[in-house]
């Protein structure tokens, strides 16, 4: 029976919990296509999909493009620096000039939040968003969502810790959501500059203390320091922050024996990780990783009309 | 019967009116390729593309590489700012050395007018000007044409009006030759100072008023004022050039009923284009755009040897 | 019987005599692919190659990509400029993260010396040398040595001459290792401020004079004037370097009729070579070129598990 039936993918609140349990059960079915000597199926051939960066990334529009060919699919890739938008278009006559060369799906990352959402109301196409400003990262959080299900066997009842610049941070709102919504309790903790007022209204529990934050967590997810986006009106300097929230092996361990460590990545090593911790047997970094790739292919395949019994067969 | 014999696709003076109506036949026949669930024919699988853009572009160069991955073509992508010009190479150096690795087509933009003509010169591959300086943009003039032919049923005996930054447009150069070659009548108008010296002698009016352009046309098509081109040598202000020459629905519907609109994109919404004349029913902007893709498909197709016939079958 | 056991290519130190013949009659049977008019065989389909190129390149990225979509690979482009390790990503996060993602090859090119070795290491992923700093550059040995091969009918007893910036190349470096283990002598000439002080340990000659090493050379290479590595340390002008090393057709063939030319492109007509030199009969600049495709189809077969007589059959 398919539990999807979504256009576009936004944001995790729009998710029902239903839907997240069936594209991480059709990204498992999935990942294994990754694995074979000839990493393609023909499923999405034929279909034109259009990755629409507005803001730079290699890691996430690598793991789209990579999930789009194994699925057959073509590819389009625009950038900020090369759109049109450099010469004084709006992004509605952009996203509307792309609509008129018929994709199927339209993969965006824009610096404002709800671009996304905005661009969604216009389009025929589907739009799967792919980082909007401080706003949302669902294909992060499913991706994260689909680890700690291999990593633990289960979200329902786990105590997720995130750590780190929760305030400019897409990946901890989204996570916030997501995990919440799948019965999962999350923590997060930082220093006061960084924590946004009314988190808590997302469903986060704010701790005083990394040990707090830390001490009973099945798993604890740093964030990265997005240099680009600091001035040290956040901290006085990344020394200081390490010392006070970055995350060693020694520390971790001793304040909590099981956790398992995630990173969205990429990792400032040293800052919130040192690289004792980033390569412990207990990091999903890696995982976290791969499976993006099938969760990408999942909602490329379930946007396309897909459901998991026809393609297991 | 094939009324096609070029071997690259230069300018509109090189083309012949049968040519030019074999080409909008044959994108015609193409055009519905991209409204298929499977937006993918393998008419030109294992044949190599190259888009060789010497300048910036988004629009033109994504409306080619659609085409091309619609018919199965392989891509390949050259900057300006990557290629090995940079490195002190020769343009002529640059186009040998791709044509060592055995293109079948090289897509070229170029900032100086004549560039594809000299390189087509040297070069077993077919060459289609994407662009060139000032000169020529073919493949845009012959998207127009099918336009307004779908959107009115002929061409012949039509009336069209460029308005705008004709001295630095190679889409007016282009459509002047186009339009008048397949019978209809051009007429420009402009601020005096966008008016070259001899835009006559290509067939086009220069008309005295705005007025004078738009009150009869069947087509009025606005050209981009291009900032990055311009200086105040031109016109004092953006606002004032939109005072005197920028087209509100109020404006050309009080001078002109019937008239369709057009724009060769990307659009600077209140300058020479008003929003409610860009949104309005009248306006072909956004089938210009899907219009593009079919007629690149179709250049792609019958230089590679295809013919309409056998195609269709 | 197989005779290339290697994962990675790396440099031409790793490969053996008859490795390197295996590869150069590989490449001889797979260049007729881009002759055709269908230029695709479907050998890598499903295989994901990934262009890491840390350093600008078009030539040699886009033989690459040429080389792999002939062979149906998928290809994924990284830059420098967009790849993580401008968020201050280490080399080794980011190749680690690309085999999270399951590639099969990744070719690299980066500007620091024995970075695919080290990267090379930690990969399940096979690593092709793309261009390492000052110290190798494979493929172009092999391209040129398959060059020589197809004009000489051999390499073994030939006489090689390399004028030019020796210091900084990596291609000297790779043809000097190469050349000789193939049983050709290699001698090199430039500005004594050119010549790297132990060179001769890899196996060249070092001439007094340009006419000592051009005099009797079978093959003449001349390496391009990299001006972005140059300051006048080296030479005091690029007029002062063309009058004494800078090659003519008449200054050359004065010194030795029977000497082919060659040059790795991108060439600076008027320094290193004058142009009548690079197009006259003599030279293989474009062949160099054509071949380069057909070398990197061969590793890129080979090193996915092909085997020579497999692919002709």
């Amino acid at each position: 029976m398919n539990h999807f039936h979504q256009k576009h993918i936004l944001d995790m609140v729009s998710l029902s919990e239903q839907e997240i349990d069936y594209i991480i059960n059709t990204a498992i079915t999935l990942k294994d296509i990754s694995e074979r000597p000839i990493k393609k199926v023909p499923t999405l051939r034929g279909k034109s999909i259009v990755h629409f960066f507005h803001e730079p990334s290699t890691r996430t529009r690598t793991s789209f493009e990579i999930a789009a060919k194994r699925m057959s699919a073509d590819t389009f890739s625009i950038s900020a620096s090369t759109s049109s938008m450099t010469k004084g278009e709006t992004l509605l006559d952009t996203v509307n000039t792309l609509q008129a060369m018929n994709p199927d799906i339209i993969v965006m990352r824009h610096s404002e939040s709800g671009a996304p959402h905005f661009v969604s109301r216009q389009l025929k196409a589907s739009v799967i968003n792919a980082g909007d400003g401080m706003h949302a990262h669902p294909t992060q959080c499913l991706l994260d969502l689909m680890t700690v299900r291999e990593a633990l066997g289960k979200i329902n009842g786990l105590k997720l810790s995130i750590i780190g610049d929760i305030f400019h941070s897409r990946v901890a709102r989204s996570n916030i959501v997501g995990f919440t919504k799948m019965g999962a309790t999350v923590t997060v903790a930082a220093p006061c500059t960084m924590i946004p007022h009314g988190i808590d209204k997302l469903g986060a529990r704010v701790a005083k203390t990394l040990e707090d934050a830390v001490s009973n967590a099945d798993v604890v997810m740093a964030l990265r320091i997005q240099k680009e986006r600091q001035s040290n009106f956040f901290f006085p300097t990344e020394r200081e922050y390490a010392s006070f929230y970055g995350l060693t092996y020694e520390r971790l361990k001793s304040m909590n024996k099981n956790a398992f460590v995630m990173h969205p990545g990429p990792i400032n090593r040293g800052v919130e990780l040192s690289s004792d911790i980033a390569d412990c047997p207990e990091s999903l970094i890696m995982k976290q990783v791969t499976n993006g790739v099938a969760i990408r292919m999942a909602l490329l395949y379930l946007l396309m009309g897909g459901t998991r019994n026809a393609h297991s067969n």
